[in-house]
């Protein structure tokens, strides 16, 4: 980053009020990124209350047009609708947009940005940046570390997913079922489809009509753009679990020369951002519990199939760090470091 | 059952005071089992309770060899190694034991018996028979369903297990786990090998040296023996899930001809023990708060994979129920129609 080391960057952060948004700002004080000056923003309904950055309190401006003027870089981190309206206005404006929301995913003239995987990719900007799912950045480090060692040639994937992946209304759901269900009451859902204390719900986010939940597919097409691998099969399913934060995921991965789970182990060690917890002798694997507040994705259960030469992984990574805030932080890093910014 | 619809059987129940043997008791009411006499057993430390059977109260007896004198039929829902010493002992005397355990069920001379897949098989026993895995038991139903609609070439599975899988100490250990949380303090895990509250657990019962936990290797030989398939590829991920009952799993199958999923759903429909819950437009799909106290497989989110002619199946069952005890007392039905008591 020596080019730019000396740069300052004025941020702008769309809805710097909710569970992504919280946990950005922390991230941008924790990796000391260069901010000159910070513009907290969110919609009509937030707008006036006060988000807390480097020991100062800050308004909350409601989040239009002008109010992206003098900005360098805005992340959004909000509902999608906010990010359709306003990220190209932050674009107008010559400023970068981070976009955490599935809005701008697969459009071809926004990059969808894993830094460790597709750092290059952020170069093709015009103004717009993506990050993915939160469910396909937890998968898809440990497929490209895979890749690179024996070629990925398909994947077949369970995710059990956490209830922040819905936001902080998703806990606030899980918290007051579990609440209800103490009480002997009956838990109601509102966020979910169906009652998420002490349940598995296999609907994330809402069905299409060919039968696929809309997160499920974002999981195929989002891999494919990322790894530049247009033709990679990808078969999941997504499960919801009454966990807070941190998704899951089991992976069976067929890969186009045999890989020991050894040397499996070994590439995923040496990739950015990946950490191997896996010894069966003591019981050692990665959980959501153990994830939850750290920037890797932790990755375990690596073994060959009983009954083919695919290996099984098992991967958790913190929805909303990771997931979210961290790799949008990250991405921000990139355009200091390749010099879009300052 | 009419041949012996007269049949009178003095049962036993190795186990009566666990949480499957519980279940166990309320069947054999509940489904009019023609009980003419019941002895209730347990290990040393339970013997002397009492268990309630038909509005009676029945004194556990010690399970040792000559308490199955004078008795035809004796279920062990207890642990491996009292099944190991005691269930020759039931053959012996002339009677026939039904062993919910892993003990016998790769027994050559044990049939492994799931009624709706295999009836005839009990024909050849030799005074014990085996239920398989309660996570097996949910999954070769719909499995055996697909084969016979399509062939069966290959599956991949991941489950989310119940912690009533570990019977009554694992429903208490997330209670207390729940209660810990509700009062600020740190889950300490004794029966998992993890905190199980808020948390998925990637190991069930306990891993091997070459990676497999015992549960995962029991779902691919179980099913090569329930259906008959010695070659049948399953690959499969265990995952326990704080949920006090109810497996679910996820489902890849390969099968020998292509499956429309109206025609998966309609085979699915028609086959014994399973119903089919799966209506996108009403966010319809079961899960296990649904399928807890039913005797049923419940099946959903039936749909082709994107890039190939696998088919994509969800499948919860009540573990406790048709994963144990009642397919336990299908067992014993099963033998009174095929006139092997009374």
């Amino acid at each position: 980053m020596s080019r730019n080391e000396e740069a300052r960057v004025r941020v702008g952060v769309v809805g710097a009020t909710g569970a992504v948004g919280e946990v950005l700002l922390g991230l941008l004080e924790e990796r000391e990124y260069p901010v000159s000056m910070l513009r907290p923003l969110a919609s009509g309904r937030s707008a006036g209350s006060k988000i807390a950055f480097r020991g100062e309190e800050i308004e909350v401006v409601e989040a239009k047009p002008d109010a992206f003027d003098g900005l360098d870089l805005v992340f959004f981190a909000a509902t999608g609708a906010l990010s359709r309206e306003l990220a190209p206005e932050v674009a107008r404006r010559g400023a970068i947009a981070i976009d955490k929301s599935n809005t701008w995913r697969m459009d071809d003239d926004v990059p969808l940005v894993v830094p460790e995987v597709n750092p290059e990719a952020v170069d093709a900007h015009k103004g717009i940046i993506a990050g993915p799912n939160c469910t396909t950045i937890g998968c898809v480090l440990p497929l490209e570390a895979i890749h690179r060692a024996a070629g990925l040639e398909s994947a077949v994937i369970t995710t059990l997913q956490a209830v922040s992946g819905a936001g902080r209304d998703g806990i606030e759901e899980l918290e007051a079922q579990q609440a209800a269900v103490a009480r002997g009451e009956a838990p109601r859902p509102h966020v979910f489809a169906a009652p998420i204390v002490n349940n598995a719900v296999p609907l994330c986010e809402t069905f299409r009509d060919d039968g696929y939940s809309t997160e499920e597919v974002k999981l195929l097409h989002e891999t494919r753009k990322i790894m530049g691998l247009p033709e990679l099969r990808v078969a999941m399913t997504c499960v919801r679990v009454p966990v807070p934060v941190g998704h899951s995921a089991t992976m069976l991965l067929e890969t186009t020369r045999p890989l020991d789970p050894s040397d499996a182990r070994a590439a995923l060690e040496a990739f950015p951002g990946v950490e191997v917890v896996d010894d069966v002798a003591h019981d050692a694997f990665p959980t959501p519990r153990d994830v939850a507040g750290r920037d890797e994705v932790l990755v375990g259960r690596v073994r060959r199939d009983l009954t083919s030469d695919r290996l099984w992984l098992w991967n958790v990574s913190d929805n909303l760090r990771k997931g979210a805030a961290t790799n949008a932080v990250q991405v921000a890093e990139l355009l200091l470091e390749r010099g879009h910014l300052g």
